[in-house]
């Protein structure tokens, strides 16, 4: 299996840096107070589309021959990795085809329309999603850029791990969310290389926990049926983040739903910026305290900040 | 009248560096895009307490003698700079009295009294305030820290311009809101001194114009009955920072209750941070587009980030 290296995302931090973000670390007192750790937020919220994403679609995007290009990329998605192709499509001025089922919410559509990007609409269905991005591939000879099982994707992820190394470099430990692996898989390459003995652990929310058990089971358990607030983690692993992360991470926890709101609250009261639930997740292990992480220096990457303002959590109506 | 220099702002950048936040300035393609400026965002909402407050507050405590630092700090307020004075007396060992209405809402108390600070109450009303802090004075000897019409807390405020300024030196324009103006004062210091020539452009909300109304009879016309979401604003001018503002403030804009909400929204969605509805003033202003400021390189003091993450102007309950 051809897995990315360190080499692979410090080139991909020279393709992506003139278009992406350069995103802070923050620290905040209060939280480290809270948490009994000394953490390092690397405030990935604040990159273009609002989340990670943006650095492995463009990566990708970037590293296509001029002949892929002139065909376009497609995808399936319905969020983040949907907006964050698009954006990074428009930035080269190649297509992009991103199949989205009919019933995702306006505000996605939008954001996909908004950076140029073509909605191909499928029906709600695993199956219609699949079938729909072949024909479109087969019709455009578009390039396929998965959300995460990527060589490209992973080794664009892995790039927001090697610039908190680079801000923050006497790291314990790097704690990333796991969905379907890329932000992991990419996090747990660059760190393991820029700074050997450090440890790599992923947060997971109890209700969609097939990667904690993939691990436990030694092979993929496929996501069935997950019901999470953190949206953006519902994905199951694929063979190759699987393989990565296998490999390179000591441990996933998994965090309550209560934590995962209470932690995404601390984090905005506290730090005054706005992150999605799935960001909370590492906070939300952080703040339940299962490890003991006491008093070490913990890298935690906030993975987006793309919230409905309207629907928030700990609204009471 | 005693007016701060620009040399006094320099001393107390000097005097609260190792206290203070040195807030980052950020700025937003998309808002750029909405506002038709290039707007440079200065945090103040990632400042210690949430508000730029602490800068005023810490500058005038830390310039305490040992023989009035012996006696403690007094003050009346309910709001930022409550929490400003408290945090900046216990950072230097010294007592802190804070007069508060009763009726105070529970999670300001928790915060004055989290950071140490003594509260007084007093019933709510103007002369109960007055009548509360000179007995406190009087029993105490503690030195009263007025929240903006102080030489050393207007000099407080101006650090975050003259930060700004050392970051982005070449500003067409300056804005800050406006309650009791202290901030505007500091500001319009900071600025005509350090870049001869910029210019200093207040926001007000429409519900609150006492300011607006003063400068344009040229006399204080005190606030009455002000009913604005930014409820740090509600104050008004005192006779310092109305002889500051009248001399280097162009001009003040009011702002509708609906642009600072839209504004603040706005803010919120795309720059995944936390303000307040008094820091959405002079962003509410740009959105609002009164002023003809297109293309021009603003400077925008975003006051403050705290909220009731449970009352939010846009929630639908």
């Amino acid at each position: 299996m051809n897995v990315p290296t360190l080499a692979d995302i410090q080139a991909a931090a020279q393709r992506i840096g003139p278009y992406a973000q350069r995103t802070p670390v923050l620290v905040s007192s209060s939280l480290n107070a809270m948490f009994g750790v000394q953490a390092f937020f690397k405030c990935e919220n604040f990159q273009k589309v609002g989340a990670f994403k943006f650095r492995g679609a463009c990566n990708a995007i970037q590293s296509l021959s001029l002949a892929q290009a002139a065909k376009g990329i497609a995808t399936h998605s319905s969020g983040n990795h949907a907006a964050a192709v698009s954006l990074a499509a428009q930035q080269r001025g190649v297509a992009a085809f991103i199949v989205m089922p009919r019933n995702a919410p306006e505000v996605k559509k939008a954001a996909v329309a908004g950076y140029g990007g073509q909605i191909v609409f499928c029906e709600p269905t695993l199956e219609a999603r699949e079938t729909t991005l072949q024909e479109v591939v087969a019709r455009t000879g578009a390039t396929f850029i998965h959300a995460y099982n990527d060589v490209r994707v992973i080794a664009g992820q892995g790039t927001a791990t090697l610039e908190l190394l680079e801000d923050v470099p006497d790291l314990d430990i790097v704690m990333a969310p796991v969905g379907g692996g890329g932000l992991l898989s990419g996090t747990a390459i660059a760190a393991s290389g820029m700074a050997p003995g450090i440890r790599i652990i992923a947060a997971e929310p109890e209700r969609a926990d097939d990667a904690y058990r993939s691990m436990n089971a030694g092979h993929i358990i496929p996501s069935v049926h997950p019901d999470t607030i953190a949206d953006g983690l519902l994905t199951s692993l694929g063979d190759l983040t699987f393989a990565i992360i296998q490999d390179r991470v000591e441990q996933i926890v998994t965090v309550s739903e209560e934590a995962i709101v209470a932690a995404m609250r601390h984090i905005w009261e506290r730090m005054k910026i706005v992150i999605e639930p799935s960001a909370a997740v590492v906070p939300g292990a952080l703040l339940e305290k299962k490890l003991d992480l006491s008093g070490q220096r913990v890298g935690v990457i906030l993975s987006g900040g793309n919230v409905d303002l309207d629907r928030l959590p700990w609204a009471t109506h």
